[in-house]
């Protein structure tokens, strides 16, 4: 498979994804309040796919959850970050973030790009046990955080409880033993006026 | 493995985590040349280990250095990040980074802890194929962001192209083809003046 060739695109390529830590994020990281970035959150769930692994019901291939993880928002080098809650520019976000991924991807080495195009396709599709547990921890992260920051993102926006815990449904099927947490910190939230604005307004 | 009662560490040690992405390196990101964190370097590592995978020299399990690179660094939450090139700070960092990790893993579940020190003891040693692979990746990234910030750590810290050559040696064994491309970053970075700190003082 090694083209030595190549190296000179997957330098490139490298280069390019240096930019991932100027994308920044709706939620904000625990400590320093400062908005966390995508090179950040995709650390961060490779970090829970490590420490949650025993806790998954399906049988995982780590190895392709970690890859899947780490480069499930590259597109948005191209197509930006789109807010989850936001269903207005969530449309058309497929087309924008499939041509991002043709400029983006053509840029490696053609085995290379398509093994990781097809990595982030499998993980948008949550079909498979691997992108199910990835898509759990991508759910689950900005959740954690939300919760740790006074529900920043619910309330900026307006957030239904709701709304949140249908986005982490997930991972009543990927790692259930979270699952009694995500309505754990979901109650929690609501008691402590995390989610005022939508509920109040 | 899988221990119930383990979930409430496992999700406090995340937390914790989240720290990561307040400690900052020396090296700059190469659009924004705002200091990286290790959160941020974390996932490059993670980044550059996939897209260079097929170059590696030695058989490397990628689901072993995938973990390697994102727990690497994990130590600094309680011990800091001690700059390459700082010959007097890194005395007695060995001592300070093992006190660190007694007091980070052993928020985990011992099964999980155990697992995540060892990995990290054996990224240090660059004993094993996978290490040096990964160590590889861990010399690798910051000499590409330097030279694409003008030499920004080598300058400011006046470092000597030889010592950048020395820290890179493990390159040599692990990605062979990328050698090539550390002496033309280094010589081109003499040429362009990147190293003119240590030379011309």
């Amino acid at each position: 498979m090694k083209e030595t060739n190549g190296l000179k695109g997957c330098i490139e390529f490298l280069i390019k994804c240096d930019d991932m830590k100027d994308i920044e994020r709706r939620n904000l990281n625990i400590s320093s309040r400062r908005r966390e970035n995508d090179a950040e959150h995709s650390w961060s769930l490779s970090m829970m796919a490590i420490t949650l692994y025993e806790f998954a019901a399906e049988k995982v291939n780590l190895e392709r959850v970690l890859k899947m993880v780490t480069v499930h928002d590259l597109v948005e080098l191209y197509a930006g970050d789109v807010f989850a809650y936001d269903s207005e520019r969530n449309i058309g976000k497929a087309q924008r973030e499939a041509e991002a991924a043709d400029k983006l991807f053509s840029i490696l080495p053609e085995y290379k790009g398509t093994e990781l195009r097809q990595l982030w396709e499998e993980f948008d599709r949550m079909d498979t046990p691997d992108s199910r547990y990835a898509a759990a921890c991508d759910r689950l992260q900005p959740l954690i955080n939300n919760f740790f920051t006074e529900g920043h993102t619910w309330q900026q926006y307006g957030v239904y409880p709701d709304s949140v815990l249908k986005r982490n449904e997930v991972v009543k099927t990927a790692i259930p033993d979270m699952w009694k947490v995500v309505e754990y910190f979901v109650a929690e939230g609501k008691r402590l006026g995390y989610f005022d604005k939508a509920l109040k307004k």
